[in-house]
């Protein structure tokens, strides 16, 4: 089972990944990047939505939902098209928005998050149908315009959308880019939850020369913070990193240097394994945090409402078809991981089976993002090659 | 030995304090006061100097110095007729700079800190002068107009201006506020220093998601503070409370929950005893970060120059005729204390014996600053007691 490359009047994944990046879509825009999926699909033989999703207070999203076949098993290509601002455009050695070439790469806004990955999606499923038409299943994308915004009226909305419609997903493929430093380095089979909380201590205020009529809240919230880290949540599980608590602001604002200050807040974010969901986690540091406070401390802790729950994919066949296919292109037998930060899995994975692969992410946010073209050509060549391994197809001579 | 009442063609202490508060003299202004000062002295035989002291990039400052008599011992009268500003002027019950009196009140800013103790030092002087004009010895009014701002312009010059001219200080009054809730209630007779400082810890800004790619400061803050606050630095002196430092503020302005920050900064100030001088206290402080660090934390201790040294005048015949005139007056025997902030009798220490006694602070830098106005001629006859002990006057009948 190897992989059978497209066939030569399709547009490459370059030319895709180039069509795409030209499209400015700065989320909420869609800067006619779902146009290009849309087309690419339709003259594939998709069935093409693009619902649009509103509420107060957000802009309305374009998303899109495409549909080849009718048979089980149903597997999803999942992304986004939307992009992160590119900044100062004056600082790109190459225009974020122009999709242009050198020394073999491919620069651009969205080169890997993920302009790039669609590109190799479509560049892979359009040669799989042309010469699999039949083959005994059925391919879905499942785009959304908000994942780099407030992620509001984007992947959880079209989940739900197409769920009560009737689509029933058996795998899902989710773009994003999954590699530290080369293609084929790593597949996520989960993540972990993400809690973020304010801790503010309250002291009276009052001059440094008489201490004894203030309370200094900065040494309530040393000792509060101290407790918080003093000892691990946890040591990880099987897939999982251990939960780790990082402070990351802490803020008091007195620029009087002889005023003992009245109030200070700090922040903290919690990435947490699959030990914890967001109630006991939240149990577990208001216990902490009373234990270490007990009467001298007056502190509030507010936390945010998350949906970032910790979730695993637990490995199955179609893990190993993607790891197989990787293996198969670069060689190299990837790591199964759950770090890093949130993505659109977890929305996904209440719905069906989510693994990611995708880019190299070291330029994704940044200046002057770019992408090897051979990765994109790789990426492709993968993807093929799962869909091959998924849909149990011989390869063509 | 009992105060005699001052000749009552005088004007009071009242009338001194209200022409004073009708002079807007906020600082660096002048505002006609040290005019109110130089022209009752004036007339009653003072000789009188008005130097103004500059330097780059602080405004040029008008202060006052006045003698009378040629014989030793002199006694000098010190304080300063500039004034913090008033805020806003509406939220003042009776205008800021109206001297105007209500219920044996008189309201207006300066009123306790300090144009009203300058009052009662007038009332005093002019009313032993009239009935004692051969006491054996001199009297010196060392006035400043730049106590309450930058300090640059005032008695630090002023001090040094008079040393070089050939003034021998014997003792020194200075009338800042030092009664915490009745007249009669302390003597300052030394302050403790102050030690300002800022320590910058050093992290690596991050992902919270990848916290092995980071390292984060604020961790290494905690772990400074509270080896900087863990142990006492002493437990104070015979006249002093025990040194103190606080964290005065703690920042890192980080807005981004998912970020492990670069860079946290704590600014503490340290209100110290006779143990320490500005330089022991810093070595103890920076031993006490390394050895919290260890190999650790990346940090920066930051001292800001100080001339608040720690400094006490030894109770003396002085000190004993300052408490003895006060119990006369108010059957209160006034308590020798150390506490507090800084004052300019830091700098006036180094020419002669200071002891510091004035009015009730509780109004000082506040809106509706008042005295009563029974607490201004007290004050008055107290400084007269003073003076009749001082000089060895036997009461007139």
């Amino acid at each position: 089972m190897t992989s059978d490359a497209p066939a030569p009047d399709l547009p490459s994944a370059l030319a895709f990944a180039q069509a795409l990046i030209r499209c400015p879509s700065v989320t909420p825009e869609e800067g006619g990047a779902l146009g290009v999926v849309a087309d690419a699909l339709k003259q594939a033989g998709f069935t093409i939505s693009r619902p649009v999703f509103s509420e107060r207070e957000t802009p309305d999203v374009e998303n899109l939902y495409a549909r080849y076949g009718t048979k089980s098993p149903l597997l999803v290509f999942a992304g986004h098209t939307d992009v992160v601002p590119p900044g100062d455009e004056g600082a790109w050695r190459h225009p974020p928005f122009a999709g242009e070439t050198e020394g073999g790469m491919l620069y651009g806004r969205g080169a890997v998050d993920m302009k790039g990955a669609i590109a190799a999606m479509l560049s892979a499923v359009l040669g799989f149908i042309r010469r699999h038409p039949d083959f005994n299943g059925s391919i879905a994308f499942l785009i959304t315009g908000d994942e780099e915004g407030p992620a509001i009226n984007g992947s959880v909305k079209l989940l739900e959308w197409a769920h009560k419609r009737g689509e029933r997903f058996d795998h899902c493929l989710l773009g994003e880019p999954t590699n530290p430093h080369n293609l084929g380095d790593m597949i996520k089979i989960g993540r972990r939850g993400s809690l973020t909380g304010a801790i503010t201590v309250e002291g009276v205020q009052g001059h440094v020369g008489y201490p004894h009529l203030a309370r200094n809240p900065i040494d309530g919230m040393v000792r509060l913070l101290a407790a918080l880290k003093a000892a691990p949540f946890d040591t990880g599980t099987a897939h999982f990193d251990a939960t780790n608590l990082e402070i990351t602001t802490l803020d008091v604002g007195n620029p009087a240097t002889n005023v003992i200050p009245g109030e200070a807040r700090a922040v903290f974010n919690v990435r947490f394994n699959d030990i914890w969901t967001p109630e006991t986690l939240a149990a577990e540091i208001d216990r902490r945090l009373r234990e270490a406070a007990g009467n001298e401390v007056t502190y509030r802790l507010d936390l945010e409402p998350t949906n970032a729950i910790a979730f695993l994919t637990p490995p199955d066949a179609f893990t190993g078809f993607v790891q197989d296919a990787i293996e198969a292109q670069t060689g190299i037998r990837p790591q199964l991981s759950t770090t890093g930060g949130t993505s659109d899995a977890r929305f996904i994975n209440s719905y069906c089976p989510v693994v990611e692969f995708g880019l190299v992410g070291q330029t994704m946010h940044k200046v002057d993002e770019h992408v090897a073209i051979s990765d994109l050509e790789g990426l492709a060549a993968i993807y093929h090659g799962i869909l091959m391994r998924y849909f149990k197809v011989a390869a063509t001579k």
